[in-house]
């Protein structure tokens, strides 16, 4: 057992009251985490609340169940309650809320490679594919009760960051861990159901549209789209139904890259790329003065957005492999 | 172990050559479970081919690796070799030129809840997920050599009937099949990879045009498309291509059912159709002829494509559940 986990141990056994947070624009393993790991605790007597800067999101609204998630509120919850930071690579992306705290986070558990260890506790460990995965492994090895519920939350976590068991350099205790939470009392196929199959038919409308602005450059080796202002409005979606379309790029066998870039003003531009295992993007997006991680980066840059677009096109052309 | 396996295990003990066979119209288990089953019998030194009415699938050629699958021959192999077929609910669906041997199947290895049990020896099991999990199974129960690609062909055909282990009541046991895949040999991430994004351009045109055509229906509780005989050459695609494009539609939470109706002349039509987990189908697709799973079914019907089309959807209202 790695020092760190030893002294959350400690922290979960000498704490009465935590404050869970996790990432701005949450996905299924922020939610998926904070609340199986809020469920667990809550389950050997403790308190706690699960925050969010973005707050509760329609998409996971299944998994909250007894633990509502609620926005970060701006005044800080008295000191006796510890903060533990899920799935968070700084605690800058805990949101503005938090950061108006002025407090340090008692304890950081995730999975990012670049988390560089902000809190008092830090375990980090980037072979897990998911903050779910470790959460799920710390309550077996510490062993904590892991009920229907907590398994579930973090089924999701784990189905979510790893496009349900593909494209990740899967680990076979991955595989066998989810089979543990199966045997919990995870409904596998509820939840995936849940998580992949979730789309409001003004989404489906959504992926048509980007579907079609779809193009191509360099051989088919690159794929993009450009969202706009007005797209949003004409399917009357929002940037979060948005999360995972560069999936349907990567469809394309010859894609090497796939990117879009997203219209926030008209100055600055959203930026967001996906790559094969062969093709690190993160150079690209540092470039952009983003982050992220070998195969999915992004950043937010101060230029319109067709010369972004353009600026990227070009930084790509260097890392792209030859047609095979 | 059932009476069945023990049979099939004597069988390999007995038999020297072997012909395996699998469904017209091979998925990724056709493929991945006759390799598989194929790269076991040979690690024991038996001779084997793979044959297939349709031939080898340029979508599954990394799957072949050292055992090539050939187009089964109009002329009928010496008796000596004994026949298995895997993944095929019945001996029809073999395809013409094994049905123009007229001989009886010596083995049949199926997943498939309405297989008959045509061969001598019928080894069945419908709780298996994939007809590759029972061979995976089978070699781990006899103590039969499981080297990598095996393993990877296994995993394949796991992979593409569990949806990529999604939207199937998933068994843990599998999941943990699937991890000892992995840790014989087979790469999941390259594996997934190669299985589902594996589109040609063209293919991405084509689900274009048909996410473009999609409608919906009562309350976009049923969605379907309709595919017309110029599309494919309006795209530069087959009709092989379209396999699995129902999962798009099937990602609106309100679908209920997902259909298509293919023209394949001016008065044959083929139908498939999906739904959730609540609804079963198969009495449609039998009402028009076919048949097939409970979420999962299909038929040939002798109308034209808009009449079918028009047809399905009555026959579809009194099955759907009131809108939430």
């Amino acid at each position: 057992m790695p020092e760190s986990l030893r002294k959350l141990a400690e922290l979960f056994q000498e704490t009465n009251h935590f404050l869970v947070l996790s990432h701005v624009r949450p996905d299924g393993d922020a939610f998926g985490s904070s609340i199986g790991l809020a469920l667990i605790l809550k389950a050997i007597g403790k308190e706690v609340r699960v925050f969010n800067e973005d707050g509760p999101n329609e998409f996971y609204a299944y998994l909250a169940g007894s633990v509502p998630v609620d926005k970060t509120p701006v005044e800080r919850p008295p000191g006796s309650w510890k903060v533990v930071a899920v799935d968070c690579s700084t605690q800058e992306r805990l949101g503005a809320s938090f950061l108006g705290w002025g407090v340090r986070t008692d304890a950081n558990i995730d999975h990012h490679p670049d988390n560089p260890g902000y809190a008092a506790i830090n375990w980090i460990d980037s072979r897990a594919l998911a903050t779910a995965e470790m959460i799920a492994r710390m309550a077996l090895d510490l062993g904590l009760p892991l009920y229907a519920e907590a398994a579930a939350a973090l089924y999701v976590g784990i189905l979510t960051d790893t496009n349900s068991f593909s494209f990740r350099p899967l680990r076979p205790e991955t595989l066998e861990l989810a089979a543990t939470l199966i045997r919990s009392g995870a409904d596998p196929e509820m939840l995936s159901w849940r998580t992949f199959r979730n789309f409001s038919r003004n989404r489906f409308d959504l992926l048509r549209e980007i579907l079609n602005r779809t193009r191509f450059a360099a051989d088919n080796r690159v794929a993009f789209y450009r969202l706009t202002v007005d797209l949003y409005a004409k399917t009357g979606t929002t940037s979060l139904e948005v999360e995972n379309f560069l999936n349907y790029l990567q469809l394309v066998q010859t894609v090497q890259v796939a990117f879009m870039v997203e219209e926030i003003g008209p100055d600055l531009t959203r930026i967001s790329l996906r790559s094969i295992p062969a093709i690190d993007v993160r150079p690209v997006a540092a470039h952009f003065g983003g982050g992220g991680h070998r195969n999915a980066s992004g950043a937010r840059v101060s230029l319109p957005v067709a010369e972004a677009e353009k600026q990227l096109v070009e930084q790509l052309f260097p890392l792209l492999r030859s047609s095979s």
